[in-house]
């Protein structure tokens, strides 16, 4: 019988050209000019998920983009594992910052990947990362090495806040019934030393609108008599973090877990260079908040961010107007306990209160999520360690990730199991950013590394 | 003889289809894709000059758009005057908020206009003023009423800093040569209440640009630790005003002409309704320098306002990402003695100085000018003061406007002479602004007072 290396050797170049196709469909869901392509997706995956050997696939409609469900039940007395990913991407602009189209995959070279990575918009987030399960499956099933059930449930809105996704949960819990979720949608340290994510921030998103006068004025007959939204905007903005960064939004702290000095230095023990770290993004010096070291600033302690701002004349020269209107899209990550809900609703009261006279105000809530942290005592835990132990042959370190799977909180909620998340990209694969790739190696180690979790899940499973 | 109020209701129609057709073409300076248009109107201009009875016209080539001259010489003992005014428009965006197509010209009554007004960039700034002057000659060489030699330069840049113009006045100063330079680029207090613009503010624009690491970042793995462009913009505006609103630039206000308080009483007659200010721009309060009242803080005091803004994702939905670069573009508006060479200096030195550690700034001068004031006892202001006492039957007031005419001062060094603003322009006008428009009566109470500038301008000369 094949061993998974072999297997994987065997069909690399498959494995590789399969992946490409999917990575050709825009499928950006923040778009709507989009939507065809995202629907392509949908049927793409559940065209993959029935050639990869489930009995069962089926797309599920929704209030939005659809779900792609797939079941392989061997037998009822074994445990499910739960797949989870999302076909959909980010948008891919700025479109010149690109060195290759985004939707045009190509294979080259890097530092980090010397076997070559591929170069897409979502090859790593989530494409690449979910279809290395899809893969895995093939193989299990291929080689009778499946030793459990196991469901797949991919969307196509995670990256728009998933608000589907929950709609389809709280209507599916029977369907969806799960000893397990695995999700590979998070990184790792590095090629040489694998981590498991062990917690996620949660998130809210918001836009804002400053209005002012009625209609854009001339700023020579209007300037300096009347509020310049774009003017009152950097201020509210500005006016969010104190001299220390700290957030001056009253009560956003309140329910932020701090860590012990004994956790911080536990943190403090996994492979970090500041250097390295200023240098890969050209950076003169970092910045943040007060008290915390960069990877404290970036996973355990809440922040916010001004994800985009617009407003006047942002042509080629000059044009000499003061806008009616200032927009900004800003979003917040927030660590356990912080409910997204709650902090929405202090971050528009705060926002709203200090809008000076002479302009108003509007905030418009986009979306958000829950912070998680996995146990590692879990059995799912453990059987993740085992499986990186085996393929990487290094022990693996638990980490918490700065950013978000808003739908992890809920999984625990409606699904009442706990989620692994498996990563296999790097923190450099520029996930959201011109020139995302995800490196050859990793995904193939990724659908090396899966049927390992199955195996020894299922073994511990048994003992428990 | 005809008289000009006679001719003006004759050619009435005539008059308003033929500043229709210069309308329509799209002359947008600041854009180099309207080039073409800004290149056909220079010849309409030329067509219309040569219509209108000049014996010489001339397409100018600058470095820049072309300058077009014309003149008539009568007598070479005579005064002349020399008429500037430009043929450039303000980019029309944001397009959706026009009711109709900014060039697609259409005539519409408003409360301030019942005998309807030309909807179209560039009807009132500076098309529709320039084109009065044109006709005004027209009147005059028909009926032989010119009382002087004439001579017309209007200019394609002015909306992006009169560069070319400069160039061009530097070296023609022999063929330039005038006794008053006569323009309507300004406005009026009410069709009820003329005045004539004696103060103009000088501009330095500016644009910035902020840069942080080398490529957008996903917010959620780098949000907190690394300085956000956009985050940062926003704190470096915001500290420019301090609480009072003024200026933080150092050295900013060193060399601003503090007005007696005789002449802020002066200025306080104009009449003025703060209420009807705030309708008019749908406000519930206004917002300003403490200390100075809405016409002050719009005319005797500087101004620095962001004119626009633009960094991150702005696009449909949400996008989680710390952007690389953020940008601004930025304008100060300065009264008399203050340099906007200086002024320009002073903001790149201080902007620069206050950029935290963790980005890179830069500063990219657009243009500037300085301002001016026409002293009110000259025989070009006395002549003006007469024609709009007989063609409205009121007595002008003198006012400081807040706008910018970066040429003027150059003028009065290159050319040695004084420069009248005759302006039949409402601020109610929205230049710079979607929904332009400039009254039929103001247009043609334009053609109507011009003869009459010249007749006294002549009288009081020849007693000088």
């Amino acid at each position: 019988m094949d061993t998974i290396k072999d297997y994987v050797q065997k069909n690399k170049e498959r494995f590789l050209n399969e992946l490409i196709d999917l990575l050709k469909i825009p499928s950006v869901s923040a778009d709507s000019a989009y939507s065809q392509d995202v629907i392509d997706t949908a049927n793409a995956v559940k065209a993959s998920l029935e050639k990869a050997g489930c009995d069962f696939v089926e797309i599920c409609d929704t209030p939005g983009y659809p779900i792609v469900y797939g079941e392989k039940i061997i037998d009822k007395n074994l445990p499910t594992v739960l797949v989870y990913g999302h076909y959909d991407v980010q948008p891919p602009d700025p479109l010149d910052l690109w060195t290759s189209p985004p939707f045009e995959p190509v294979i080259k070279k890097t530092d980090l990947h010397p076997d070559g990575a591929i170069f897409a918009r979502g090859a790593c987030d989530d494409k690449g990362q979910m279809y290395m399960h899809v893969k895995a499956l093939e193989y299990m099933v291929q080689t009778n090495n499946l030793p459990c059930n196991v469901k797949f449930m991919i969307e196509g809105e995670e990256e728009v806040g998933s608000a589907s996704l929950s709609w389809f949960v709280e209507r599916n819990q029977e369907k969806l019934k799960n000893d397990v979720i695995l999700i590979s949608d998070t990184g790792m340290i590095s090629n040489t030393q694998p981590s498991i994510t062990t917690g996620l921030r949660g998130l809210s998103y918001v836009e804002v609108e400053v209005t002012g006068p009625n209609r854009d004025l001339h700023s020579g007959l209007y300037g300096g008599a009347v509020a310049n939204p774009i003017n009152v905007l950097a201020k509210m903005i500005a006016s969010l973090h104190d001299e220390n960064n700290h957030i001056t939004i009253p009560g956003f702290y309140d329910k932020v877990e701090e860590l012990s000095d004994a956790e911080r230095a536990e943190m403090a023990k996994a492979p970090f260079s500041l250097e390295a770290y200023k240098k890969a993004l050209d950076l003169n010096d970092i910045y943040g908040e007060k008290g915390y070291t960069t990877n404290e600033r970036n996973s355990i302690r809440p922040t916010l961010d001004v994800n985009g701002i617009w407003g006047g004349y942002t042509g080629e020269g000059a044009k000499t107007v003061i806008a009616s209107k200032a927009y900004a899209k800003i979003s917040m990550r927030l660590v356990p306990n912080q409910d997204w809900h709650e902090i929405t609703e202090l971050f528009t009261k705060h926002f709203e209160s200090i809008a000076p006279s002479g302009v108003t105000v509007k905030v418009k809530p986009h979306h958000g999520g829950q912070g998680y942290v996995t146990p590692i005592d879990s059995i799912g835990y453990q059987a993740a360690a085992k499986a990186y132990n085996e393929s990487f042959g290094v022990q693996p370190i638990p980490v918490r990730s700065g950013g978000s799977i808003p739908i992890v909180a809920l999984f625990e909620k409606e699904l009442k199991s706990k989620t692994i998340l498996m990563g296999f990209g790097l923190d450099s694969d520029a996930i959201h950013s011109p020139n995302e790739h995800f490196g050859v190696f990793n995904y193939l180690k990724g659908i090396e590394t899966i049927p390992l979790f199955y195996k020894y899940f299922v073994e511990l499973f048994k003992v428990k």
